[in-house]
C-alpha cells in the first residue's frame, strides 16, 4: 500500500486523534492549565512511539518541556527536522465561541464546505504539527520513509519560546538536520497555495500608569489630579502619527529597505480590498501611509495595543478616578531590527513621555527576530514541487506579517533555513474565538509533507 | 436628660447599629445585589419607627424605593426635610482593601486617632443620613425636638437617581419642608469646619469602538487594520488640548464666569500643596492651565474616563488586535451647563471624530445638575450657629467637585435650597477601596444635627 492509499484508509482516525489532542487545554500563558500542558506533552510523545520513532522523550527545560523524537533510518541519508507546539493560545472572551474552545466539533463553513474543526489550537499549532506526525506513520507503515526524521515540539511558542534558545544551543548535535520543516503559516488560498519566505518579528511590553496612591471619587478629586487612563491614552495616541508612523526616537533606524521591485513583486499575489474589507465587515482599512494592506502587514514594523485595562469596568457607572491604568503593548518587526534594542527603545522613550504628575512602570514580555527565508534552497524546491503535485499548481512566495521568533533561532543556530511549510489560510481565526481549520486542509497537509519527503530525497542527492 | 446626655449614653449602640446597616452590601449599580438594596430599606424603615416616626413607608419606584418617614409634632412649627441615600458604589476592585468592604471594623488612623469606621458606605451615604436617624432618636427621647421633621432617603443615588424626579413632583405636597438637609458632603478638616455651597454637576457616557467583526491574529492583520484600543486612546487623548481645555465643541459655552472677586475668596481657604501632593503620593498635581487646584475641583468643568476596557488583560501576553474597546468618560460641570446638552454634544463630536475604519457607539448613563446654593438663608444661618457651637469655630463656606443633582432637584421643585450638611473628611476614601468615616464625625455630626434643630427653630421664630 502506498502512504497516500494508507492516509485515505486511517482518515477517520488521524482525525480522531487529532481530536483527543485538541480537547486538552494547553494554554501556556496562564498558570492554571499547567497539568493540561503536560498532558499534552505526553500526548505528543506517545504519538510519535505509535508511529514508529525509535526515540520519544519529554526534554525537559526550564519552563514547559519539549518533545523530541526520531527514526534515524541510515544515517547516510537527508534528515529532516519538523518543529511544531503543542501549547495554544488563551482562549478566553469564550462568551464570543460559538461552541467551547476545548470540545472540537466539526462544522461546513462557506469557506470550508467540507468541514473545519473548531478548537483553540486547531490551526495554531496542533492541527498543523500533528500532520507530520501522521505523515510520518504512513510512511512508516509503508515502507516509504525515504528520509531520517527528527521531531522538536514544543510547548512554550505562545509565551516566547522563553527556553528554546537553550535547548537548541545545548541539542545541536542532537537537532543537525538538512532541512527544517515548520507548519505554523497559511496560504493564500485553497486555489492559491502559498508558502512563507518572510515573518516579521516581535516586541511584548506591558506598561502601567500610577497617579495617586489611591482609587480617588472623581468629583472631589477630577480636573486636578492626574488620572492614569487619560495619561496613558495620551501616551499611547502619541506613539503614532498622523500617517500612522511609529514615533519613538530610533525605531526605524536598522529597517532594511525593501527595493521598489520586491515591492512590485510582492503586490502581485492575489488580493481583492473589497473582499478583504467585506470579510472583516470594515468599511475601510487603516494603516501607515505610502502602503498597501500587503506591505503594511509584510513589509513593514506595527505597534498594537493587545489589552488595555483600568478603572471601573463593570456594570453602570461608578464616578472613580482610578489609581493605576495598564496596557499590553506590541510591535511587529521586520529585518533589521532587533527585539531588544526596540523593547529598550520603547522603555525609554515610554517614560520620556510620562508627564510629572504619574509614575510609569514598564516590563518587556518576551520577543522575536524577524526573518526571511530563500526561496531557492533545496528544501524549499522540494516543499514547491511537494505542494504542486498536491494542489496541482506551483506555490507563491510570500511574506507574512506574524512572528515565529525561533526560525532566526534555527538559522543562526542550526545552520539551515527552514521551511515554513504552513496549510491554514488567514480566515482560520488564530488568537480569536471560533479558531478552526479545515479538514480538507489536515488531509491535505498530510499528503503533501509525504510527498516533500520523495522529492527532498532525490532533490538532495542530485 | 438632654438630648447630648441621650447621645453620650446611647453612643455604643449608636455605632453598633450602624455598622448593622453597613454589613448590607446595598450596591445599586450591580443587579446581584438587588436584594441587599432592598435589605437596606427595609432596615432604614424599621429605624425611623424605632427612632420615634408617626409615618414610616417604603414608596415603589420604578426603580429601588424611597423610605419616607415624618414625625409632625405641630404644623405651624418649622420643618425640616432630610434627604440621604442608602445605596452606596460597587466595592471593587476588592482585592485592594484592607479589610472586606461590608465587615466593617474600627481602626485608628493618623487623621482620626480616635477610630474611624472602615466599610463601603460608612461615608457615602449611610454613616452621614444614619446621623440624622440618631439625631431624631435622641431629641424624641428628651423631648427636644422642636421642629417637624420628615426622611426621605432614597436607593438609587449613585446610579443617578433616575426615578427621585418622578417621587419628589409626585409628594411635592407631603415633602414640603422650610429647610432641606443633606449630609453627603466633607468638610475642609476638624479644625476648619466647613459647609459646601457649590456643586459640581455630571455628565456620564459609555462608548465601544469597533473595528473589524472578530479578535484577529496581530501578526497577521496588525498594521493594515483598525486597532480599536488605538484608536479609542486617539480620540480620548484628542478630547484634551496640551492646556488640557477641553475639546468638545460648544463645551464651555454656558459656563457662568466666576468673578475675579470670587476666585480670590474661593483661594482665601486653606490649602497646603505639599501636603494635598503628599498625601496622594504625587509629584505633581495635573489639571487645566491657568487655575489653582481649589479652582479646577470647584469651579472648572473636567473630563475623566472612569475606566476602560478592551483585548487580552490577563496573565501573560497574547498578540490579539481586539475587535472592540470600551471606555466610561464623565464629565463633571459647572453651573450654566446642562448635563443632557452636554451628554449630546459629546456623543456627536465622539462620533464625528471616529475614523472610518471603526464603528462607534455612544451610550449615556446618567447625569445631573451643577448647583449652587445661597450662604445667607436662614437655614444656612443655622447651620453656621450649630457648627460654631460644636466645634468651637465658624464654618467656611466651600464648593466641592462632586454631584449632588438631587440639589437642583430640590430648588426646582421644592423650592427651597438645601444645606450641604456633610461631616466628612475629603481623605475618606469614598468611592475608593478602604473607604472610612470617622467615630468622632458621627458623633459630633450627631450632636450638631440636634443643635441645628434648636437653632433653626430660634431663627424661623424670629
Amino acid at each position: 500500500m502506498s502512504a497516500a492509499a494508507f492516509i485515505e484508509k486511517n482518515k477517520d482516525r488521524f482525525l480522531s486523534e487529532l481530536l483527543d489532542l485538541l480537547r486538552i487545554p494547553s494554554v501556556s500563558a496562564d498558570p492554571k492549565f499547567k497539568n493540561n500542558v503536560f498532558e499534552a506533552a505526553n500526548f505528543v510523545k506517545e504519538s510519535l512511539e505509535k508511529a514508529g520513532a525509535d526515540v520519544a522523550e519529554i526534554c525537559q527545560t526550564a519552563g514547559y518541556p519539549v518533545v523530541y523524537g526520531e527514526k534515524i533510518i541510515d544515517p547516510a541519508l537527508p534528515t529532516v527536522l519538523v518543529y511544531g507546539h503543542y501549547d495554544v493560545q488563551p482562549a478566553d472572551p469564550y462568551e464570543l465561541w460559538d461552541s467551547p474552545p476545548f470540545e472540537p466539533v466539526i462544522k461546513k463553513t462557506t469557506i470550508h464546505p467540507e468541514g473545519a474543526i473548531f478548537a483553540r489550537g486547531s490551526a495554531d499549532d496542533k492541527g498543523q504539527f500533528y500532520m507530520h506526525v501522521k505523515a510520518f506513520e504512513a510512511m512508516m507503515a509503508t515502507g516509504e520513509l525515504t528520509c531520517n526524521v527528527k521531531f522538536m515540539i514544543e510547548g512554550e511558542e505562545e509565551v516566547g519560546s522563553d527556553n528554546l534558545d537553550a535547548f537548541v544551543i545545548a541539542n545541536k548535535e542532537r537537532l543537525k538536520a538538512d532541512v527544517i520543516l515548520i507548519s505554523d503559516t497559511h496560504m493564500i488560498s485553497m486555489k492559491d497555495p502559498s508558502i512563507t519566505v518572510g515573518l516579521r518579528g516581535l516586541t511584548y511590553m506591558e506598561v502601567e500608569v500610577t497617579g495617586s496612591n489611591r482609587d480617588l471619587h472623581s468629583g472631589t478629586y477630577g480636573g486636578a489630579v492626574a488620572n492614569p487612563i487619560n495619561v496613558l491614552c495620551k501616551m499611547i495616541a502619541s506613539l503614532k502619527d498622523e500617517n500612522e508612523h511609529i514615533t519613538i526616537p530610533g525605531f526605524y533606524d536598522n529597517v532594511q529597505e525593501v527595493s521598489d521591485e520586491q515591492r512590485q513583486r510582492l503586490n502581485e499575489a492575489p488580493f481583492d480590498l473589497n473582499e478583504y474589507q467585506g470579510k472583516l465587515e470594515i468599511e475601510a482599512v487603516h494603516g501607515e501611509k505610502g502602503y498597501t494592506t500587503i506591505e503594511r502587514v509584510g513589509i513593514r514594523p506595527t505597534l498594537d495595543v493587545n489589552g488595555i485595562w483600568g478603572g471601573y469596568t463593570g456594570e453602570g457607572a461608578k464616578t472613580v478616578l482610578p489609581s493605576k491604568a495598564f496596557a499590553k503593548i506590541s510591535m511587529r518587526l521586520v529585518p533589521g531590527q532587533d527585539w531588544q534594542v526596540i523593547a529598550s527603545l520603547f522603555e525609554n522613550h515610554f517614560k520620556a513621555i510620562a508627564p510629572k504628575s504619574v509614575k510609569v512602570k514598564v516590563k518587556t514580555h518576551h520577543g522575536g527576530a524577524p526573518a526571511v527565508v530563500s526561496d531557492s534552497s533545496v528544501g524549499y524546491q522540494a516543499a514547491e514541487a511537494a505542494m504542486e503535485e498536491t494542489f496541482g499548481k506551483r506555490p507563491i512566495p510570500t511574506r507574512e506579517g506574524g512572528s515565529i521568533p525561533i526560525v532566526a533561532l534555527f538559522q543562526k543556530e542550526l545552520g539551515s533555513d527552514p521551511i515554513l511549510f504552513g496549510f491554514g489560510l488567514d480566515t482560520d481565526a488564530l488568537h480569536s474565538p471560533n479558531e478552526h481549520y479545515g479538514v480538507t486542509n489536515y488531509f491535505i497537509g498530510i499528503e503533501t509533507i509525504a510527498a516533500f519527503f520523495r522529492h527532498f530525497r532525490k532533490l538532495s542527492q542530485q
